[in-house]
């Protein structure tokens, strides 16, 4: 059994994860807000705490930045772990097995490719479209890590060079800038947007100024009609569908899966997002790349981290 | 010995290269203007015939397209050639040898990589700025080739997808559309250029209607302060800046080395390049990404092409 890890900033959640890839049993806690290090650190240790016997290995997301493969992290939504060393930590906490970390994006993109919409794909781009956007990158079947870890950055292609909105790296007109979920949600409203979809019990939950917006409620409005948001949804497709072309051309890929809070926005995202790509990637080869929802669901960060070690053979990380 | 072969519109070269790449005995012919496919397989013939004695394996560099790895050619500039089977016509007349084939601008990066400048980069794109723009991909000390032997095509990455211009792909705003030489001549003419510079003798040779404009014409006259010709070069810098941003963070490279006829423009090409490099290319991770021109000259083809069968281990080819 391997024991997996996946870190994030509302979340942390583990399972062990056996052989096939399957999570057999898994526990998550919300990640406490404003937590000091070693907090966050003990609310992790105490999640995993049940699952540790038996375990052969352990596989770790986690957001980014990190250093690679020596995993101190620094999620941008963890302020509590700046330069932490988690892999160092687990390590010591599970001696004489291997423990192996990397960015949670690229897990996605392994488990996809190894469970997913991307099995049997030989060159895919796994993409995490959310908060942010991020990406793992499988080439010739294998994970391509980078030299720091960080290929698969696609969320940093550049769609909007001249005037695209700024963005949070410091540059402006990356893809991130333009398609994360909370961006769009500032363009929509700053366009007129009355966010107005239905809650979780079904009924019309009407706009509470009070009330975070978010991409996802936007996909909903989109695929209710509501026009800003179906604007904005365009503009989200489109800037995808372009910055896939240009991946497409430069790594030769066949498949783009693309999971997140914004894969299940349907047509209204995937429509503008289809129409960009096949007007820019015109290359011969470039026509048979196929864009496809990512199949695994909130899983697949636990999925993934389990197969750098139990598929390490294609998704080596030192 | 290995006997390279590096076929372009303009000019056909072969060569004896030894165990450390270097080219032993050369020989080079015009590429015949408007001629059939078999005329042009002669034309190729006769200019390996002298250099086959004693060799171990064949290694090829073509313009593209082809399929791949099974090398039917249809160079874009060389139209009798479609669909030519240069590498099985090859293999008859060297059988139980080796011979394998790639796009040329694959070649001039893998030999960039091999033994110029490029050395000792893990992740690198090696490009080539010419009447076309091309590359390849080395990640983790590999040649990416990509499903259908296509990776590396910097040149159809999106870098104006507002308004940009046409591309011979059929897309627009590619940055081959915006940096290839002939692109930029006819900006620079359009905008007043009157190409200037020295003739071959260090004269002032001044424009003649009747004479083709190139990139290396306006990059001269760049050099030399023509306003107009600084503008179109700071035109291509920025747009070849912008896609390597974009590459950069799609593939952690450490490293991009640009040949081809503009790798000599110097500032009036570089100072723009990193301008907006550095603008764009923000995450710390990418940071490290340094740009460089390509150190061996007209060579590169030939020592690529060999390093297909000489250097296979990194250069994987099938």
């Amino acid at each position: 059994m391997i024991l997996a890890i996946d870190v994030g900033g509302t979340k942390m959640a583990a399972a062990l994860v056996d052989a096939d890839g399957i999570p057999q049993r898994a526990a998550r806690v919300a990640t406490p807000l404003d937590a000091d290090a070693e907090t966050l650190w003990k609310t992790l240790a105490d999640l995993v705490e049940p699952l540790c016997g038996g375990v052969d290995g352990v596989g770790v997301g986690c957001g980014g930045p990190m250093t690679w493969p020596d995993g101190e992290v620094s999620p941008l939504n963890i302020p509590g772990w700046r330069g932490f060393p988690l892999r160092a930590r687990l390590a010591a906490r599970f001696p004489g097995i291997p423990v192996r970390i990397h960015n949670d994006a690229v897990c996605v993109a392994v488990a996809e490719h190894w469970q997913g919409a991307g099995r049997g794909s030989a060159d895919m781009l796994g993409m995490v479209v959310s908060t942010g956007v991020g990406g793992g990158l499988i080439l010739g079947g294998r994970l391509i890590n980078g030299g720091t870890g960080n290929a698969g950055h696609i969320g940093h292609v550049v769609v909007a060079p001249d005037g695209g909105p700024p963005c949070g790296c410091g540059g402006h007109g990356c893809l991130e800038a333009v398609a994360r979920g909370p961006a769009l949600a500032a363009w929509a409203l700053a366009h007129g947007w009355t966010p107005n979809s239905a809650g979780p019990d079904g009924r019309a939950e009407p706009y509470r100024e009070d009330r975070a917006v978010t991409g996802r409620a936007l996909a909903a409005d989109a695929l209710a009609g509501d026009e800003v948001a179906v604007a904005a949804m365009r503009r989200a497709g489109r800037a995808l569908g372009i910055a896939i072309a240009s991946a497409t051309h430069l790594c030769d890929l066949d498949l783009v899966t693309i999971g997140g809070g914004l894969s299940q926005a349907g047509e209204p995202l995937f429509g503008p997002l289809e129409e960009a790509l096949r007007e820019h990637a015109r290359m011969d080869f470039a026509r048979r790349v196929k864009v496809t929802p990512a199949s695994l669901g909130q899983e697949a960060g636990l999925v993934g981290a389990a197969a750098l070690i139990l598929a390490a053979e294609s998704y080596q990380a030192p």
